[in-house]
Formats: structure tokens, C-alpha cells, sequence
């Protein structure tokens, strides 16, 4: 949420000499993301995201995420697709950090979707899914099963702290879902956060897919298990909205039907997609100097959802 | 340097509802200014600012600046001009903030101007005092010679913990300001803040003046003083380069020729930017709870421009 690194305009000016796309016009920091510095970029003949990869980013992984977002753009998917300079390079270093400059594209992030807006965000990761099935890399979950387990374990001493009984319902959570995680259904390329946040559109058309940091190889059916668990639920993460629900497996399934085990498997899957975010939020709460230009989130909305899923089991 | 208050996408449609603009495409967050939030917003026929003012700013002053934007943007001066409403309201509320929408301008900030630069920076300057005079509303300058004063005092006690010796320097300045000030030269609207950050510029062609939140009535070569501090000197604020320093005057005079009156007392009106800013930064620097979110800017370079000025007396 804030521009970690500023880049000076003549910086900015001598860096996009780089490409062929014109000169500077307008730059503008902006409040994208949370952990990456980010500019909105204006040239004689584009628009662009100038991002910066700050202490928070794994600089090794870079490349996976740079040749996935070409991947889907080239594969016709409304992701933004990252410039190569005149040499050929899309990965950059701009004051010193790893840079990346890439496709503007229209279109607002919803914070209460509409059913008809939830259809079209199910049907957009069904094609996400599809298109990822010639993507020739392969990135391991990092916040999968074992993450939530040794998480879980770090933070149980301190998770009542958020709220009374939390430490137990999660250990509860954590032996349901290590008892139980299905290794027999279709893998793939996920995102693996697609909240409302990561998905541009106007009105009900999906314009954008964004911000794939998190995206890696894992159980498809558990990447629409994490899209529920942000779209199919009011804020508070009390029960979830029927025709929300409903219109996300329709939009999802009119363009990759789940198999009946991946039916099958949602309360188990909606439970580990619950526990990734109520775990994430959870260490952010208790980190002991939490980053104040980081805006904490509040774990509690996804045990509710925790619980939902797990009265489906 | 942050987004304070977020603006959901419903929230900012609904809002541009409220003029004759066109739907929105997209609103990104911007880090602009240090004290409010601002958003880049593109609707299917303009771009935007839209800034919504927070806790610092008091809103009874509000009229007075969206008043002067309108006024010189009606002369001709690159300024970004406030929107009217259907109703004709340029002043708004949004998420429970006060807020205007505001024309987007084209232009980046340059960090280390060039002489030609500089130069079109006077001129601009030059033409902002011209167009100020039929400008019929009056703010006096809350940061001028008796906020110098009071601040000084204040601060005396800590001054030295951000260097040796500062606290003496500024008691001394005080003291020759406050001997010397002068009363008798003309007076008019003034921007009092236009730093290279507040000119949006396209090579060496001015295509914004921003910012002008402290836009005041008072001597207009005070702001030459402003200007001068801001552009004449390397960032470290040794000894001003002299091509800027020329061209700056150059560029202002050639539009509006300096009194003698006024030159004469260019010495003291330099002492006065400098302790202004010097006494700004000190503040900041020195506050129990610092802002996280403002990223502290050094006082010393003031002290050295000070002392330069000190020097021409």
C-alpha cells in the first residue's frame, strides 16, 4: 500500500529508453499491492505498471511469474502482459532493485461483487486453469499443507490473543485437513489468490487478472476453493451468499466441469483455503513490529468461513 | 505518501454519477502530497484526481484553494482545475471526507532540474503572481515570520539533537528576520510552496503547477524566495549552482521585472524561505510519534541554504 522506493523521473526517463514504446508523459506512485513498489506509467504511446520488487519478493522466483503472466496474455487471457525491452529482457533493475514493466489495463476492483460479477470471476479462473495446461513451468505451493501445519504450530501459543478458542479450532481445522487433503485430483497452474482485489472489471466483465505472486502448481479444485472463500461470502465471513455461491460453480463449470472427486473434496479444500488466509492474517496480526504502512487484515472472518466449510464435511 | 482512506469502486462510481463525465474505467491510488489521499481515476472521457481531504487539512480553508484553482486555470495557467457537479458544487463529500475531483495534468516531477528548467519554473511563477491579481479572495500565510517565530521557540530545546549548533543558527536567523522583515514591497496571491515535486513538467515546458494547499496572500518575491531555495541548489543545499540561480531569475523577470525594493531584499526574504523550511522539517523530524506513513525529509540542507542567504546580507 505505499511506494517503498521512489524513482526519480530522470531515472524513469533514461529506463524506458530501454523499449520502443515512446516517452514519458506522466508517473504517478501507486497503492498496489502490499509488499512491491508500483507506478502507473504514461508514454507517447502506452500505459504501464512499473513494479519494483522489494525485500519481500524472492527474487529467484521472478522469472516463473514474469513467464506466466506472458504465458496467459499470449494465450488470449485478459492478464497483463510484461514488456521486453529491446535486448529481449523483461526483467529489469531500476534503482537497484529488480523491476519489471508491465501492460496497464483497464477496469476496477470490486469490493462487494454482484452475483453476475462472482459468474464471471469463476468463469475467468476456469479459463485461467485451462490455459495453464501447456505452461511448461512448475512452482511448489509455499503456502500449502506443510505451511499451514508449522504455522499453525509457531503461532498456537499466541492465537487466543485475536480471539478466545481460536488456537483450538484451528489445531482443530489443521488435523481435519492433514487427515484428509486429496492428492488424487487434477494439478495445475493456480493463482491461488484471486480475491476481488486481483480481479479488474467493468461492470460484469472480468477486464484484468493481476498480482500472480502467489501463483504456483497445485489441486485446481482448491484454487476455486479459494475464490469462494473470497467471493461467495459477505465481509464479515458469516454464512455465504447462495447466489453468489451458486453463479461462481456456474461460471466455473461452464468452462471446466469439476470431476465428482473434486466435488467431493470442497468441505476439505474450502477448509485449507480458509486456514491459508485466517494463518497469513493471523501471522501479520501478531508480527511483533508490524509494518505499519501495511494494513493488517482481521484473521476472524476466515474462521467463520473455516467453520462453514467444515459443517459441509 | 498514502492511500489513508479507500474509496470502493461502487462507492466512486456512484460518486462520478454526480457529474456529466462519463463511467469509470479505472482509480488507482496514488501517493501524492504527504496529508491527504488522492486517487488517478479514468472515466470514458477524462481523466482525473481526485483527492479527499484528511485530518490535517481544515476544511474551512478548502473554498479559498478550489476558488484559486479555478481562477488560474481560467487564466490560462497550466493549473488542474476543479470540477463542478450538475449542480455546480466543486466541493464533495466522500466516504464521510471532504473531497473535489480535480483535472488530471500531463508532466512528471523532475528531481534535479536543469537549467532550462528552472527557468521555465520562474516564468511560470512569474505568470501565477501576474494572474493572481484580479484574484479577489485573501488567505493570510499561516507559515510566515510569526509561525517562524513560535516555532523556533519551541523547538530551541531539541534543535541541536538533529545537529550541533542548529539551535543557535536558528535563533539567529529569527533574530535578523525579525529585524529586517520587510512591509513595504507588493503583495498577492502565492503559491509559498512551489518545490520541483509541485511542477509537472514535459522537457523543459511547465504543464502543471499542483499542490496548493499553501497558497497564501503575501509578498509576492517571497515566493521567488520559495523558488529559489527550492531550485538554485543541489540537494545536499551547498552553494546554489549558478546557471540555475541566473535562469530562474531570468525566466521570473522576464514576465514580471523585480522592484529594486524587492531585490534589495532578497537576502532576507531567502533567510525567510529557508528558516520556513528548515523549521517544517524540524517539526516533522522531531514529532513523539512520527508518522510512519510520511517519510521524514532532512532539515539541514535549509541550514546550509540559510547560511547562504545569511551571506548575501
Amino acid at each position: 500500500m505505499a511506494v517503498y522506493t521512489p524513482v526519480p523521473a530522470e531515472a524513469l526517463e533514461q529506463f524506458l529508453a530501454r523499449y520502443e514504446t515512446g516517452t514519458l508523459l506522466s508517473a504517478k506512485g501507486i497503492a498496489e499491492g502490499v509488499s512491491n513498489s508500483n507506478f502507473l506509467i504514461e508514454t507517447t504511446t502506452e500505459r504501464f505498471i512499473l513494479t519494483l520488487y522489494e525485500e519481500r519478493t524472492d527474487l529467484s522466483e521472478l522469472p516463473y511469474f514474469i513467464a506466466l503472466m506472458e504465458h496467459m496474455a499470449s494465450a488470449g487471457l485478459p492478464v497483463p502482459r510484461p514488456l521486453r525491452d529491446k535486448s529481449g529482457n523483461a526483467l529489469q533493475t531500476v534503482e537497484g532493485k529488480a523491476a519489471c514493466l508491465i501492460q496497464f489495463l483497464p477496469g476496477v476492483s470490486v469490493s462487494q461483487p454482484t452475483q453476475a460479477q462472482a459468474r464471471a470471476a469463476g468463469a475467468a479462473l476456469a479459463k485461467l486453469h485451462l490455459a495453464g495446461a501447456d505452461f511448461a513451468l512448475v512452482r511448489r505451493n509455499g503456502l500449502s499443507l506443510p505451511w499451514w501445519q508449522a504455522t499453525a504450530k509457531d503461532l498456537a501459543p499466541r492465537l487466543d490473543e485475536i480471539a478466545p478458542g481460536l488456537s483450538g479450532r484451528v489445531a482443530e481445522g489443521i488435523k481435519t485437513v492433514s487427515a484428509h487433503w486429496p492428492n488424487n485430483l487434477p494439478t495445475g497452474t493456480i493463482h491461488a489468490d484471486l480475491f476481488p482485489d486481483n480481479v479488474l472489471m467493468l461492470g460484469d466483465r472480468v477486464t484484468g487478472l493481476i498480482d500472480f505472486y502467489f501463483a504456483c502448481t497445485d489441486l485446481l479444485a482448491y484454487d476455486l476453493a479459494v475464490l469462494h472463500a473470497a467471493w461467495a461470502f459477505p465481509l464479515d465471513g458469516n454464512a455465504p451468499l447462495p447466489g453468489h455461491e451458486a453463479a461462481l460453480f456456474e461460471g466455473y463449470e461452464a468452462i471446466r466441469p469439476l470431476s465428482r472427486a473434486e466435488r467431493h473434496a470442497f468441505a476439505v479444500l474450502g477448509q485449507g483455503a480458509a486456514l491459508r488466509f485466517l494463518l497469513s492474517r493471523a501471522q501479520d496480526w501478531l508480527a511483533p513490529h508490524s509494518d505499519a504502512l501495511v494494513q493488517r487484515k482481521d484473521p476472524l472472518p476466515f474462521a467463520r468461513r473455516l467453520d462453514h466449510y467444515a459443517r459441509l464435511a
